[in-house]
């Protein structure tokens, strides 16, 4: 293998290659930070598509796994290194070009989403999908995990926004499917197909992305409740009537947590709260908040507190983003991921009390609520051996909560190695047995990514 | 053959197999009057996914190729009949059961598209994707086309409306894939490959659609225009700052042939004709029209009419929509789909005047315009045999046309039969040889539309 990676390392230019000890253990995990993570060969660190072919024909020729990785900052393990593989990085794949007038941007993958963001902004333009993660994760991770955010209930997701890509597949051909039209169905839906494919049927070196006019700076509302499924109804009642911008959960651990940091006088007797936000134009956005001001009154919010300032709203939208680093100021974090249909939240979140309680661990809901996709925060202590035992069971137990609901094993984070022993029973064999086909018709030496997914 | 179609007939309900001639020939052709059609050993008209799964079963058994068939209202001949094939026809399937809590609805494929939009507005519930022909196309066959229409510049095409699908592979294994949940990234995104595989992946027997409150009902203007760049570049101007909710073109021929019927005093003298919407809620729109006539009026429109009364609103969207069959008072239509960039709008529409002098036709065009999605209407008379030739020459240059401006031959109507021919030229090998091994892993029999798309 050494004389195999010598050939691959003189292929590429220099510095592509790299494989001291030191870099590649930092590169074997993920933010999952998975335990069982090998340590691969190399680290492959291409800037151009045809050196991304190159290392991939090299990885067929040799039957080498290759682990795709974008910013590392996956929960799932979708990252985590193999053994004897290769992680191939695309983190100094940086070009873009925006097109103002098709209102397009072509980047590669390893600009990270916020830069995405920054760079159609100067062009009065607006990339919504908005991960907690989008100042550190790439736009090529969100790709591969159809990742979602704050902005989905009205914006929709990841691949909402993916017009076309350019991809190697694992034996080294570059495909280029779609592009800057609006509107296409010429051929399969292919570009949709390897948007949420982790990395299991090809690497994505670039990517044709649809952008909206900036977004019109609304109204924000805040509610507290005394019970989550109070909350639970007032959203399913808004959703049904008017398309809100923002519709985000935080249960009582969540709100006492960002408390104890921020000190912003949220109601740390309250069961639940609800940041929402219309960004609809004309009149800013007064009638869409009023009336779920009204909404949540009815529903017996504890307090409703509505702002014009879009200061004083955001204000509000950092708190709840505060809420992942603000519960991990507790102990280390398992970050679930799990989404049910809207009208089970409350029965998922009474449920995880539940599992919490038995396993005696400190568990937090956040929600993305008009979306009905939670993250369930278990806290633990990673010294302490029997706990970590628990919060993995209470992660599986989870899952299979929120199955039993109706809901999904994951909403926006992808299969990736954690989540991979659920798939099966959730998509059920026939389902099941799909997914193997394509994967295999794409991929028929298993080098993409193996063991990650389906 | 005839003892097995006896097999099939005997395995399936009475009635759901029928072979008499008269019927048989009038499920040759869809909408795209492919004179090329065959006739059908027989049409399949069954009621259940069951049913669905014991046609394929058979067809797999005896090779017999299936054409899939919705309403047979598509335009590209994907359900052209094949001589020696079996139509299967999903017009009977038309059960829908609407949640209005999860604010999605469960149906069969048989729903035509304002039957979809029917039963979901009895729950305060709005179904976006609007074909032209949503009267009459099924809501099937919109999945099987990725439909689009008047409303997808603002809210997306069919594929942003389909949560799950349940679907029957060739060798008669149903499949469910996805389901009533906003947000699902658990294995590979397989609902959208079949999304506009026009039936040559699987049969589509039961659907989830997701659904969106009642829209709300804004303003509309209309602006006249002396050149077509004018209006083309105010389209360009108004998309990059505001999301119209429609913004659709016609050009000469269309005013004329829209006037010549309803005389509702359009400008019969202008070059383009575009008309437009907005539905944001607060202050009904007005600060979204009045920018809109602003920019209308200062790229020189000769005419610009504003309402926020919805009905003289919708008298406008109505001459938009009636330009189809206006035109096709002219003669018979060869009805192209080819999209381009917004901003090479006005280059296609003097490319396709040009087309038509030097064929000595009448061609015109008609346009999502805020795709970029265009339908050139090419007028013929189908008993002069020598004009139908060079209606058929510019169908093809079209085609040519729009690739060589950045664009593609098809926007929403489906390759089917008819542009089969230029499918490759368009995807290049690469992308044509993925769509192939997706089909071959899926289908590897080849029985399900055989000669249609990929």
């Amino acid at each position: 293998m050494d004389s195999a990676l010598a050939d691959l390392t003189a292929a590429l230019p220099d510095g592509t290659v790299v494989t001291d000890p030191d870099i590649l253990a930092s590169y074997r995990q993920d933010r999952a930070f998975d335990p069982d993570a090998g340590t691969p060969l190399a680290v492959v660190r291409p800037r151009r598509t045809e050196e991304v072919q190159t290392a991939l024909r090299w990885a067929t020729a040799h039957r080498v796994p290759v682990v795709p990785r974008g910013a590392g900052t996956g929960l799932s393990g979708g990252a985590t290194a193999l053994d004897g593989g290769i992680v191939l990085s695309t983190e100094l794949m940086r070009d873009i070009r925006v097109d103002p007038v098709t209102r397009t941007a072509v980047t590669q993958p390893g600009l990270l989403n916020a830069e995405v963001k920054k760079a159609v902004a100067e062009y009065g333009l607006w990339y919504p999908p908005d991960p907690s993660s989008y100042e550190i994760c790439s736009i090529g991770g969100n790709i591969a995990t159809n990742a979602g955010g704050l902005c989905c209930v009205k914006y929709g997701v990841t691949t909402d926004y993916v017009l076309g890509l350019q991809v190697v597949l694992a034996d080294g051909t570059a495909v280029r499917l779609g592009g800057p039209r609006l509107k296409d169905v010429a051929g399969l839906s292919l570009t949709k197909l390897f948007v949420g494919s982790e990395g299991t049927l090809g690497v994505v070196t670039e990517v044709t992305l649809k952008l909206l006019p900036a977004q019109y700076r609304g109204c924000t509302v805040v509610a507290s409740f005394a019970s989550v499924a109070a909350a639970a109804d007032a959203v399913v009642e808004i959703t049904g009537k008017i398309r809100p911008s923002m519709l985000e959960f935080m249960d009582a651990v969540a709100i006492n947590a960002v408390e104890d940091k921020l000190k912003m006088g949220l109601d740390r007797g309250a069961a639940a709260m609800i940041v929402a936000a219309s960004d609809d134009r004309g009149a800013p956005g007064v009638q869409d908040t009023e009336y779920m001001a009204s909404v949540f009154t009815e529903h017996g919010a504890t307090e409703v507190f509505s702002t014009d300032d879009p200061d004083e709203g955001e204000a509000f939208v950092a708190a709840r983003r505060f809420a992942i680093p603000a519960v991990e100021a507790k102990g280390s974090l398992l970050l679930e991921d799990v989404g049910v249909p809207l009208p089970a939240l409350a029965d998922l979140v009474s449920g995880v009390e539940k599992i919490a309680a038995q396993h005696d661990l400190m568990i937090s809901v956040i929600a993305h609520a008009g979306d009905g996709n939670t993250h369930p925060l278990i806290v633990f202590d990673p010294a302490d051996t029997a706990m970590e035992q628990r919060a993995q069971q209470a992660f599986g137990e989870i899952m299979d909560l929120a199955v039993g609901l109706g809901g999904t094993i994951t909403g926006e984070h992808g299969v990736g190695r954690m989540k991979r022993a659920w798939l099966a029973g959730y998509l059920g064999p026939e389902a099941m047995d799909l997914n193997r086909r394509i994967k295999d018709a794409l991929d028929p030496d298993g080098i993409l990514n193996p063991g990650a997914a389906i």
